[in-house]
């Protein structure tokens, strides 16, 4: 049965158990582990090498792809193991650990980082640790997720194969890898449809560089997808409305352009929320495919879909392994570096659909920073998007903390996206449509249909009092972050609330 | 001769006067008219559609490439005839009426406006006006820029075409104009090198759109270039130094990479600055050429340039002119779309140099508004070289208004380029290197290097304060912006400044 997995026999010899392969890692190094979204990471050698950690006191700087599951980030905080980590995490440790200033995270846009290590701008990586279907003389086959794998794999001095038997055989030929040439001698991404193929099904490996494989059988951590709810439901609906209005104002065809939607509850909801809109012949050109694109491919919603990364649902997970014949005509994975390439996604024309944290009244975005100054999660792959998208959408639910915080705001307090890069902005109350407009006409569209009713006076009242100072983006400077001031001191951040006791929490990301 | 010029003989017959030109322009209608940094605007259909304005208050929206000359932006603003202005402007009586609110200004990344007037986005362009050195049946050889000028006259129902006989017949040839498919039928851009021909030398028009031609005399309107001061030549000097150091340690070769250049005289000190350094062999990929580019060309240190405009001083428009045959192999004008497309910018590797306004201590930059509110000129092509740069530099001087302003503080008061899109900055103190650093690190690099000294310990105490309430990127939030406050309040940043009068100018940019 090895045989089917490690194809190459002189590579079986190669066969360890997990310490003895995370014992390649030592104090200092940086290591590059495959996972995208806790989806094709590796199992077992973080955990070891956690262990080892705590016995030598080990920090190493940890690349990935995106987040990876628990049991990769949190277990190796845990230890402490973690001084440096880049692109992007969202785990609850490590999350601490980084607002403690403990350890140093680098927020980076997903498609950039193997540019900047190619370009040296990052440093060597002493050691990739890449979990496999399957490995051989020409390379790797991935398994849930290419992320950065391939330019970990062809950049590390050794690479540590982590062979997953609970991951099928059959995800054999769902990857698409394509690997640009380092610059300057770079030729054009030949991508011109989401489904085409321009690379090979493997992370192509010099077998020598293999210096430790070790097998497993542990799964990928399930992802947890929060239900549609009333809100995320009527956020759904707008956008769809939306759509379907362009459609008949004759700017996008019946079956849209490519879709991508960003990680997390709301973005998924947003797809659920397709499959009841009569679109047909979709595709997506993601970086990470949800439950809700399983969904919409076995609605026949959705005609084809790639990403970097499947992150799915025990449930989905499994519909997904038992059907793969049946999707292997409509999934592939691609390089993050792809799947989120500025090139591709200005081609192409996508429609993307991101998540805000906050959003002001003239459109900035701030999705990474709660309360402008803890991180949540990272800025992951929401850049590369909103900026290149035909048509870029935040979604948000307008208040969060029982009403105690707006999602609308006059200032946000961290900027993410700039205004130029959101063309609409969706809450439960309404959708602005922000193309073509200044930001003083920017403000009353926003306020009047994605603000909270609560909030709109508020909001109104900053905006005149504001522009009667002049201005293009006019704003009461010393007022602009006042919201987030009295959240912060007093746990909300209306005006007229009754002072509560401060919390430690407050500005702890969720 | 006019048949060198007019070389289509029907044509000659819709030779009409300015007048006779303007009044096809109605109130309310969008206007596309050419010229990209005052180079290749046209000079006497909005003086005359100025003086129609007065008439009959007209308004219309005005939309070019990029800034164009005060006779254009000037003049119209003036006859109170410009309701919508797109995509940038760097006039000081439009300026003031995008400030009050009366002129709607839409700031967008030059490199996208073409694709959203292809999408709908921006609504239908009603007439195009543009400047050309000849016209025949294939269509319009354009003079000094190309902007968005293939663009308009694609869409345009009207084109009015301003023969200009200053303009030497000799620039035909200098034209590259490559017009992308609409999506989602979009090619890659064939582009891999700076000097790459891909387009006709000629905007592609069908004679039947000619509605009316004026024809001209009147040259472009100067640029005025600050020379080198002994802050900006300090400015050039470590950016020099920096690259000749990334050359040393192996990341560039000595031609380095395709450089791109911001407008303005720090940006162009910049460029001078790199004549004394020994690079040879070195190619621009930029949005305008300046003196400094010519200067580069001239002592051979420049191979190649190429940019959507030529704008030069009148001494420098003299040589260029006089020297056409010999700068003909060595400089090319795109489309803006190509100019400044991610694409292609990423292909190369661009190393771009922007001016910031101010920066904070983690790296974000504001190169628009002034006190956060008031506009400048507009992000302009900014954004799609600093996101998609190999290296993106922002240079600044470390203080403004005789120290009452420092270049660095606590938080920018308008972010339009986010930490990740900044990897470099740079003051006449020094430069700090950020890539690969957390936002704890920056600030550390910023402040040491690029804050002047007399605030460096106040930023520090800032810092130090901010971390101790945690976060990955610390704040006081409620002090966050107070110096921008206190500049407006009291005139200077320094809190220990005594009080001066406030000042109506204090927000007006200068």
């Amino acid at each position: 049965m090895l045989e089917e997995r490690i194809r190459l026999a002189p590579l079986r010899d190669r066969i360890v158990t997990a310490d003895e392969a995370a014992s390649l890692i030592h104090d200092g190094m940086t290591v590059g582990m495959s996972g995208f979204g806790a989806a094709g990471d590796c199992k077992v050698v973080p955990l070891a090498l956690a262990e080892r950690a705590r016995k030598h006191s080990l920090r190493i700087t940890l690349m990935t792809g995106a987040s990876v599951g628990h049991e990769v980030d949190g277990v190796l905080a845990e230890a402490g193991a973690i001084e440096r980590r880049m692109p992007f995490q969202s785990d609850r440790t490590l999350r601490k650990q980084i607002n403690a200033g403990e350890a140093m995270f680098i927020d980076l846009h997903l498609s950039e980082m193997a540019e900047q290590l190619r370009d040296g701008h990052l440093g060597p990586v002493d050691v990739a640790v890449i979990e496999a279907v399957a490995v051989g003389e020409a390379g790797i086959v991935p398994t849930m997720s290419v992320g950065n794998s391939a330019v970990f794999a062809a950049l590390a001095k050794q690479v540590i194969v982590e062979i997953n038997l609970e991951m099928p055989l059959g995800l054999e030929g769902l990857h698409d890898v394509y690997v640009p040439r380092a610059r300057p001698d770079r030729e054009p991404l030949a991508l011109t449809s989401a489904a085409q193929r321009i690379g090979l099904p493997f992370i192509p490996l010099d077998p020598q560089k293999i210096a430790a494989i070790v097998v497993t059988r542990k799964g990928d951590s399930p992802n947890k997808v929060l239900p549609p709810d009333s809100d995320t439901t009527l956020i759904a609906g707008h956008l769809s409305g939306f759509l379907a209005n362009e459609v008949r104002a004759g700017r996008l065809g019946p079956s849209l352009r490519p879709l991508q939607a960003g990680v997390g509850s709301i973005a998924n909801a947003v797809l659920h929320g397709l499959v009841d809109s009569g679109f047909r012949g979709l595709r997506m050109y993601s970086e990470v495919l949800q439950d809700g694109a399983i969904e919409l491919i076995d609605t026949g919603c959705v005609d084809f879909a790639c990403a970097s990364a499947i992150m799915l649902s025990s449930e989905y997970q499994k519909r997904f392994f038992e059907g793969l014949e049946r999707y292997r005509s409509r999934v592939l994975l691609r390089p993050q570096e792809v799947s989120n390439h500025p090139e591709v996604i200005r081609r192409l024309g996508v429609i993307a659909v991101n998540t805000a944290l906050e959003c002001d009244i003239y459109g900035n975005v701030n999705s990474t920073h709660v309360g402008g100054t803890h991180m949540m999660n990272g800025i992951g792959g929401s850049g590369d998007f909103a900026r290149n998208a035909y048509l870029s959408v935040f979604v948000t639910k307008s208040l969060a903390k029982d009403g105690d915080i707006s999602s609308i705001v006059p200032m946000v307090s961290h900027v993410d996206h700039i205004g130029q890069d959101v063309d609409v902005i969706v809450t439960e109350h309404g959708l602005a449509d922000l193309r073509g407009l200044a930001p003083r006409e920017r403000a009353q569209q926003i306020i009047a249909h994605c603000a909270d009713p609560s909030y709109r006076d508020v909001l109104r009242d900053y905006v005149t009092k504001a522009a009667a100072r002049g201005g293009h983006t006019p704003h009461l400077i010393e007022e602009a972050l006042a919201w987030h001031a009295r959240y912060r001191e007093r746990g909300s951040m209306r005006a007229d609330q009754t002072v509560r006791a401060p919390s430690q929490a407050l500005t702890e990301p969720a």
